[in-house]
């Protein structure tokens, strides 16, 4: 699987951390403290996830030189849907301007909806199904954040980016991947409403529409489960860590970064990090962070790069990719 | 790909159509008459849609003489989600025990979600990036379901299936696949909550967590694409349309079925019916087409199944399957 272009986009409001100072009515330097992010973007009243994302999609286009005829195939990889049925790529072909036909699904992986999107991707490139497939990520977390839960509303940020790829040539592809879900952790990060089993009917209050979790349990499982994941990846990647040009991790919070660098045993000066500008975009950051290290000039073809996160559910994800 | 085994699971409540006669007030004969399904499923207050999954993913285990540590994926195909996060394909994992550190993920085309899995599935199987995949698609309709619309009540049921399948032999898979969606669609079947747009925060009233459907709409944008969709599917199915051993539609409405089965000229003899039982399970329809295709003996290895379908988006879907 060969990347072809990124492209990415940011809503409208900007908001840095003493707007949230005030907001908040926190002491100056208190949020920046407490979340590590300087500045995150929200969507306006008027914004729509699936426009955003859409915004995304015409950005990669025009990086690539291609218009919206040229794809086969549009994957949808948010990590919380527009709205319950149908799913978020069907308004996201309206809102790009698609044309009639084309097909389109969802993957779903909450935050990690973009590394398994690429593994869809590549095998279908390899089987032939499609020549060019866009895959694109956009979440609004700013819709659904529990401002009294500073360390579950402070780290996010709302964004999209999207990734246009087609089969690689010999050398180009996912070398390694690795999924793995932790059912015990399934509601360490949740909504609960928004489907089948919490809603109004049956009984819901406010704060089951709103993103809860427990950070410390979050953590605790992840820092368990990350070490031998790694080793995990890295033994299925010829060359092993030394051959890991770029790492491109989901930026879930500063302190899980941080221990994911440390655990990895990589300098940060190979870490593509744009936590402090953007916060946890959901399943939006992995794609956004692709964009940056390709759009920077840092990421370049012939160079491998090392993807990996966690999720809701709880799951860890990473894949190998030779660019 | 290979299929190795199939299971379904119905929820506790047998719903019969004089039984909704009673409930809603209609003159007896009305519910059948209007919906032409005699029998439905409703879970009960305490049953959730992933444990009603998770009896179909043991049923098809079960069947497959497998255990829970027997698949190295798992990919959960629902039409509605259980919760907005995470993916319900985690809350399956748990509910069938299965063991920590599995690869899982969603794929959603609304009622297309299980085809559409499928292909997923194939794709990856041929790329070696797993051994032996399960797919589970179970909907709670009941759920969210406007009893003061017939035509979007009255001819929905609960149910989930499970499909357990591995790379084929020469011969064997997907030998045509086509997915086309039509967004101008996108708003004649929808839930408008549940997600980012439609929220209590952003305001929200009862009917818009209920399923809303232009029926009248919906069959004339199907009716008008299917005929050049079944004929592309057809051109690319090597033998034709009289290659087809059992045709395998998605249980939209009865309405719907002959629609398609008139469009395709093919005898009904030939056709894998269970609407009058079962009614529409949303996403679990085309899984449980397919447990019974094999159960109840029709569908056996060699043959070549059709399966094809409609689903909220508005998308039109079709497969070409050599078992």
């Amino acid at each position: 699987m060969k990347l072809i272009a990124t492209g990415k986009a940011l809503p409208e409001l900007s908001v840095s951390a003493a707007d949230l100072d005030l907001r908040l009515g926190c002491r100056s330097g208190d949020c920046l403290r407490k979340s590590g992010v300087h500045t995150r973007y929200f969507a306006g009243e008027q914004e729509t996830q699936s426009a955003l994302a859409a915004r995304a999609l015409h950005a990669a286009l025009g990086n690539a030189g291609l218009g919206v005829g040229d794809i086969d195939l549009l994957i949808g990889a948010c990590g919380i849907p527009e709205q319950a049925l149908p799913g978020t790529a069907c308004f996201i072909a309206h809102a790009a301007g698609l044309p009639a036909g084309l097909a389109v699904f969802d993957v779903n992986a909450s935050c990690l909806s973009f590394l398994s999107a690429l593994q869809v991707a590549d095998s279908l490139l390899q089987s032939g199904a499609y020549r060019r497939i866009a895959i694109v990520a956009a979440d609004l977390a700013s819709r659904g954040l529990d401002w009294s839960n500073p360390e579950a509303s402070l780290i996010f940020g709302d964004g999209a980016a999207a990734a246009i790829v087609e089969r690689g040539e010999a050398g180009q592809g996912l070398r390694a991947f690795r999924l793995a879900n932790y059912p015990e952790g399934r509601r360490h990060c949740e909504i609960r409403a928004g489907g089948t089993q919490c809603n109004p009917r049956r009984g819901a209050v406010a704060s089951d529409f709103l993103f809860n979790m427990q950070g410390k349990a979050v953590f605790k499982l992840a820092a368990e489960k990350m070490p031998a994941f790694i080793d995990g990846l890295l033994a299925a990647t010829p060359g092993g860590l030394d051959s890991i040009d770029w790492v491109l991790p989901h930026q879930a919070s500063h302190l899980a970064m941080q221990h994911m660098a440390k655990k990895l045993g990589i300098g940060r000066e190979r870490v593509i990090d744009i936590y402090a500008s953007h916060g946890n975009q959901v399943a939006a950051s992995l794609p956004t962070v692709l964009h940056e290290a390709v759009s920077s000039g840092r990421a370049q073809r012939g160079q491998r790069l090392l993807m990996l996160g966690t999720a809701a559910g709880l799951s860890l994800g990473g894949l190998v990719w030779d660019l």
